[in-house]
């Protein structure tokens, strides 16, 4: 189970830190990118609860960076999970193709997908059991209001309440969810969204980006983001921790910044415990 | 400009017919996906408005299937529009490295977008002004109902009246569409929400998949998803013209598939204009 797996890496580093691997050639302080983020995910294994490569930085690259992606992958060691951020949707056939890629092809032991296209697009991937699939909920960026938050109700019945767009697909997430392996990814930049989906799915893990670089509120990430046991949030973190030093000690400055959030972090989850 | 190679190849090949070049090698009567594909691409290249590779079907091969994907796109003719039906949809940053992935690196005419996330994750594929950009709006599954269709209406405005989620998003396209390189993606399998989509945004190119195998209703595709000149509509096929025959014969049965095809859409449109 996907689900046992993140939670035996959480609680074997202490850690709630996902790092994102997404190579950008103009920032790489090193002509090789599996090599480099080989380094990276040598220099910080013990400190991070789960890799997540996006797809996108490897496809810009054409074919050498689908398999610099392979090698990442296959860099990362066994017992900590990887997050295949593809945020993929398609018709069902189609979902499949991309199941296929992501879990058997790629090696994954998790992938991002988009809600959008509904339950036949995202079935395909639950039918991986070992698997996990973070479904697209309410994302960190600022034009995440443009849909999302549109106040939604079923057409066919006349006086339901209507709720956002992201709490319907998290709704639908806790439906879905019969093998326990669904989880939903919501933006740090978005606290009260992210305290409101958590009542809705308390069980689900929730993977969190938009802390850092994007100036998500990390306390407020901590305190809404985990379950009722202190667990379950999977805070990302990409350019701050793998672009932390543009030179040759590249990797001593992702661990260190790896160390410095896992502990911000872990401070913050204790004085939240305290606090309640 | 997209829009002026998508009409000029409609008009010299009479043809609103997009054949989808999907490989399954369960189902490929060829040892090597490229010969297989560049077979058919030759074999219809007068037949057609454009080909739409689905990355699925590519990245579930590997990097050897990314590396056949660049040589599929390479054979098409200059003149012959490419959509790269990717379905893409990230945070700018990100959806950043998948425009240069779908249009620099792959080199296609075109690419598929998913607008859950709003315009900044479209914005930077409207930034290649020479490229068109179809946003997924009222998908050809049976569960695009799940969430597309939902009544919806802006948290802000008290009494908006609520219309389905792929109406708003029709509308919104039509809105961002200030160079004139969005079209929209519709399945034929819905004919009341394509008439529907056609009347909000009168000019647009509709990509129209779901005939044949998934059972739309070709003569309502014709009649609805045509603007007012009879033109920009884009009607998608793929199984059905490039599995046309499991034999050594493949390329004759697809291009004799093509041409029934071709011929049907004309006859419906021909009937529709003399009906109206």
């Amino acid at each position: 189970m996907f689900t046992d797996k993140l939670t035996a890496a959480c609680r074997r580093n202490h850690s709630f830190l996902c790092v994102g691997l997404d190579p950008d050639p103009a920032l790489i302080p090193h002509p090789h990118i599996p090599s480099f983020l080989g380094e990276i995910v040598e220099a910080t294994a013990d400190l991070v609860c789960a890799y997540k490569p996006n797809f996108a930085f490897y496809e810009a690259l054409g074919p050498p960076g689908l398999e610099a992606l392979m090698e990442t992958v296959a860099s990362v060691p066994a017992d900590i999970p990887t997050i295949g951020d593809a945020k993929r949707g398609d018709i069902g056939h189609t979902a499949g193709a991309y199941a296929r890629a992501i879990y058997s092809t790629f090696g994954f032991d998790a992938a991002t997908v988009n809600p959008y296209l509904g339950y036949d697009s995202i079935e395909p991937f639950l039918k991986y059991p070992d698997r996990g699939v973070f479904v697209l909920c309410k994302t960190s960026n600022a034009s995440s209001a443009d849909f999302q938050d549109l106040l939604c109700r079923p057409p066919s019945r006349g006086r339901q309440k209507a709720v956002p767009l992201f709490e319907t697909v998290a709704a639908a997430a806790q439906r879905w969810n019969t093998g326990g392996n669904i989880g939903l990814v919501i933006g740090a930049t978005y606290p009260a969204e992210l305290k409101r989906v958590r009542a809705l799915c308390p069980d689900m893990p929730l993977l969190i980006p938009g802390i850092g670089a994007q100036g998500g509120e990390l306390a407020l990430t901590v305190r809404y983001g985990t379950d009722a046991h202190g667990e379950r949030a999977i805070i990302a973190s990409s350019r701050q921790v793998i672009y932390a030093s543009a030179r040759a000690d590249f990797a001593t400055a992702a661990r260190r910044e790896a160390l410095r959030l896992r502990q911000q972090i872990n401070d913050l989850l204790a004085s939240t415990h305290d606090g309640a």
